[in-house]
């Protein structure tokens, strides 16, 4: 009925995600004064009075893409979609303060799988004491949608960018990675062998850790405080959610710096490790692409590094360079190995390059 | 794979859109001194600095629900989705300031179609002079799905709610109504003949105004400059996109008041008039049941009636009254008919009672 005027047709994938954004976004400006930061970081900021600033941050999760509710239990989505919108408020040194949950339920969806779902929002909003302050409800022809908006406030003289990084500072990275990505192949592995034999009870116990790093992330707004009590204020910061490679890849690129990464220096859980090993894996490869952990990823000043090493929560995992100096992985062997971006893309449905 | 604790089976069609949202958000309440006013307004407030207060809406649009891309050029859509949550902005009497929109895309989109949705944005932003801020880009596995954050501010004294109507304050509306459900049965009517025969060329000239109203819709943010600059302040606000039957229960029910609309005094343009005559409808339940017209409903004192009245943007619709009088149509017969909200339920995916 409508004329198409495209004659142009290039597919989305071409571009992949942060491609796409980039494309869409490019030369976007900001006309507000209270307009402090827009798009480029992990939330946006606004000036909210002299003191502070307000970060602001959304997610869309789509069922078939971002979850599969196969394993994935509705009080867990619930938990998950709250939490991985508070990591990016983390991820600006903010405290998480509202959300606005939107959801889109086809009509195979029950009242009481509804109730499920905002249990889990609701056990999350307690556990971060975050207001639950709006949002809206709609139908879907297919599967479930779930949005997200979080909003958080922070001193403005604390707010962390992307790009604050300086050469010689050190590369932090809280928590351990690779073992979320673990658990949603040993998830996977198990819906195969219910899809066989649905009698099959499947024995995750060996997997404890992985299965509860995909199934109930948490956000690290204890970081953020701990950071706050030793006096430290890092340079840069970013969350991890999206892979260490791909995400060290944004940080060095906003600060316009480069980096070396320590394959030695990687914190992995032992589950990891074993994991790695039962299924052929990579633990190096899993933990730079892995994704799905919300831990952070953060630079400071070499002067804290008396106030950092040896703290349990937080590993030094490399340094930055001159941007001259490339994003390199130094291998175990001494070897140093370009790191590009292999996080999951969930616009070109696979790993990319 | 995973047991199903659910005994109970209720579809959600049973409770309806406002039902799920009541029914979920139940005994939900709020911690942080700066949270204003949670869920159950246009939009949630929240505390900016000693002077103003921020408000907060979010809206979710998905392809097959709330929009058709035979007929709803993609340009269109990206300035609509917008529309829609700045004149949430405007029902608080806030001035709309910053968004974040999240779009979820299917391969059969093309880079260039997401471009146009993005002119549409980005025009509206232009228009109402709004700061696109961040967002979040990922893939469908069906339809396009887009979900947008409107961020806005306003005086703390000047906040305005669904709840403050009083006895005998009066109803007025801006602009006119109707208008854009009939666009939407003309597209559709369109739709069919095209069906039909792919090389019918569609007279729109007749319908013109309706087909604006419904492919490309306004956000009222003049009417909140206009009761500023003639120093009047609603005592309760709301927007009519869910039609007015319905809207004026929610502000009725907010207020803990009943109301009173005439039937002669609805303000109908001309073309809803002949249309309705066109494609035998009641030009009244048109105007009462239509909705996406992004008008807005609000009360004021009589004080305010020589200011407000003869102006031609904005219609005396009726009063308010004491709850015990009821919600009701006064008919051009002068017979009183109670209103039930027969506004569009996305999820009963019918009109509804």
């Amino acid at each position: 009925m409508l004329e198409n005027k495209n004659d142009q047709r290039t597919p989305i994938s071409d571009l992949g995600e942060f491609g796409l954004i980039d494309h869409l976004t490019k030369g976007i400006s900001t006309i507000h004064s209270d307009t402090i930061k827009g798009i480029g970081d992990d939330a946006a900021v606004l000036k909210m009075n002299k003191n502070e600033v307000q970060v602001v941050t959304t997610d869309l999760l789509l069922e078939g893409v971002h979850f599969d509710l196969a394993y994935m239990p509705l009080k867990h989505l619930g938990y998950k979609a709250v939490v991985v919108n508070l990591s990016d408020v983390c991820a600006m040194n903010a405290q998480p303060k509202q959300i606005t949950v939107s959801i889109a339920v086809s009509n195979r969806f029950t009242v009481e799988a509804i109730e499920e779902l905002y249990e889990g929002i609701k056990l999350a909003c307690q556990k971060y004491q975050v207001d639950l302050v709006g949002g809206d409800t709609t139908s879907s022809t297919t599967g479930l949608v779930i949005s997200i908006t979080a909003l958080g406030t922070c001193l403005s003289g604390d707010v962390i960018y992307r790009s604050g990084a300086k050469v010689n500072d050190l590369l932090v990275i809280s928590g351990d990675i690779g073992a979320a990505y673990l658990g949603l192949q040993v998830l996977e592995r198990e819906k195969q062998v219910f899809a066989v034999n649905p009698k099959a009870q499947p024995d995750l116990e060996p997997y404890h850790y992985l299965v509860e790093r995909q199934l109930k992330p948490e956000a690290r707004t204890d970081i953020i405080k701990l950071l706050a009590d030793l006096k430290v204020k890092p340079t840069a910061m970013i969350d991890i959610s999206d892979g260490l490679s791909s995400e060290i890849l944004h940080l060095s690129k906003a600060s316009k710096v480069g980096c070396s990464i320590y394959e030695d220096k990687l914190p992995l859980d032992p589950q990891v490790i074993t994991t790695c090993e039962e299924l052929n894996l990579d633990s190096t490869t899993i933990a730079l692409s892995g994704g799905e952990d919300y831990e952070l990823l953060f630079t400071i000043d070499q002067k804290d590094f008396d106030t950092i090493k040896g703290n349990p929560n937080l590993t030094i995992i490399g340094h930055i360079c001159a941007p001259e100096g490339g994003i390199n992985l130094i291998t175990r062997a001494q070897s140093q190995i370009p790191i590009i971006a292999r996080g999951w893309n969930p616009l070109k449905n696979e790993t990319h390059d």
